[in-house]
């Protein structure tokens, strides 16, 4: 069935969707920044200026690094964090569920895979 | 108020979301292709390959143009190509409004703008 692909807009234009929630969970998983990035097959620059930009983006950041030392030191989510994650999930399922039928009459119109 | 940006993916990954979705209204308000990509700032090969692509996704075509003559010939939807445009609208309200309250709060736990 066809799917729903969202971000979330903020009023000031900041906007995340799978991309950084991904990222999020994969700190969730693997307990740093750069293994994160490591498993998304991703810069760690890159994946450390997504998490600057979330952080950034709201009153509380969303994930807590620990910097420096030899092995790169951890970096974990803030119960703010894990929230965000949490309610960016239930917004898809919801925008989902919501849109079911029109997805479902829109794909009835696709044209088969040949 | 957040609001979401979102994409509709067909099974067989074929996706279209508000950049294509604008190139319909346009074509519909211009009666051209190139008119429509100039409205959008657009080159006329990128709008040309996003209605190719639409018209291959479907079963029926959504834009129907008239190639040719030095005028460049016209262009308009289909009925099903005005469908498609007001559903993926359809869709976007209906999901906006089923998520309004999570957005709400998303959007309460924003930074301010400075």
């Amino acid at each position: 069935m066809a799917h729903l692909w969202l971000r979330v807009v903020l009023d000031d234009g900041d906007y995340f969707g799978p991309g950084k929630i991904e990222l999020l969970e994969a700190i969730e998983e693997h307990g740093s920044i750069s293994a994160a990035a490591r498993s998304m097959g991703m810069a760690y620059r890159h994946a450390w200026e997504l998490v600057d930009a979330m952080n950034q983006a709201f009153r509380e950041p969303v994930v807590a690094a620990e910097s420096g030392g030899s092995a790169g030191g951890g970096a974990s989510l803030t119960p703010w964090g894990a929230s965000l994650l949490q309610r960016f999930r239930a917004i898809e399922e919801r925008a989902q569920r919501a849109t079911h039928r029109e997805l479902e009459a829109l794909q009835s119109k696709a044209r088969p895979q040949s």
